[in-house]
């Protein structure tokens, strides 16, 4: 029997992804913002103007670490200092594991469907822009 | 002397980006179209549903190749054969550049700000979508 | 409507660099050193003779980090130890971020044109010859 | 008993280098150019003001080709196109052999010390570079 996988279309991402922009530009907080598929694979990605050139990596690797994992980047950080049961994963998966605030899995009846990740400012910045962005799927 | 560099913005690259997949709508061939800086760093990205996975790697290269080589990806191609002058150059700047159809530069007042790629069908169809993006600009 | 960016010309780059190996010399520091423009890009590289070889891709990526993230590597540092807020950020990039102090973007008006990294001694050493070269600017 | 090399110096690299580019300003080919030594470790690397951000890897890694293998990247690719006997050879070394022309070794006494490798405009361009460029040893 196959497996059927509900998973973020272009449109929802792109909603997602607008929702992140505003909550960043009230912050002021210019982002680089991406979101990913079921798959864990880029839908869609954007740099405000201004933002850092290596958050375009990391955005798009938060997003597909929080898929990649189903768990948030900042749920996954608190598990992966030293002496911490996934300490060391971020060398894993060629680089790609961001361990650090601002991923978040997009769920969809109780499914993890994508992600979405930002960056571009403070962990705390990051976050509120990721998490403004979820809350709009 | 410090230089003087004229990029595209975010706005610039989502409406590049719109008037592409509008022709890749039209020609019905579902696109992965991606929009680079004047430094050859991604500024938007976006996969239509049902394209390629593979063509997210694609169309983001194409374009960091047609800005980085300041050359639409179709002409380079024509000098990247076996025999030409620029054969093995696809193994260069470690697997980005693209030699065959679908990365475009993108002009404004003649000098290079940025370029898109499109990789979803055929060359003619990735080359009739990269063709109508940058028309936008 | 398009973004207008400074970035640095090779003349600056020169000037920066020769700048940071006179120091270099003075306090008998053998090192490599790097100067990237707005894009992140390298515009010119110097390793002095008996510099470590390792020293060559560090410096390159000092500089790098510095502008992709428009900070200090120094002050990056402080923030990407275990339980900061950056911590696992070197992994990301694909091994293009460093966290330790020699790198600092080159500013020109209030805004960032570029970046030099500088990689040879110990963090003090490299730190002196990054915070020379910029100096010349 | 120990081996001997003979490398270029940074002083050389720098002499190397700056007569590729009095050639490239007179033929009208802005390029990046760049010195390896005798471990095929880069020396030295500039970057001309308008040449192509993709040509700082391909004249890295044409430097680094002409010192791997002792032999120029023009006569590589005489000997790596579909049927030859090196066809393949640009697979190897993780992406750095670069077997179009403008890469050239240095000689001295008839021993290999370094080469350096020109990328910016055709391939003749290029060779006029390098070979200026290796002329000034």
């Amino acid at each position: 029997m196959t497996l059927n996988q509900t998973s973020v279309s272009l449109d929802d991402a792109q909603r997602v992804i607008a929702a992140g922009q505003a909550k960043a530009a009230e912050i002021e907080s210019p982002s680089n913002i991406a979101v990913v598929d079921a798959g864990g694979n880029l839908v869609a990605h954007v740099r405000m103007d201004g933002a850092w050139i290596a958050s375009i990596d990391i955005s798009i690797n938060k997003a597909f670490t929080a898929r990649a994992l189903d768990i948030s980047t900042e749920d996954l950080a608190a598990n992966a200092g030293p002496g911490d049961q996934f300490f060391g994963i971020h060398a894993s998966n060629g680089g790609r594991i961001m361990s650090f605030t601002g991923g978040v899995p997009l769920r969809h009846n109780g499914q993890v469907i994508g992600a979405v990740g930002a960056s571009g400012g403070t962990g705390e910045q990051d976050k509120a822009v990721a998490e403004a962005a979820a809350a709009a799927l």
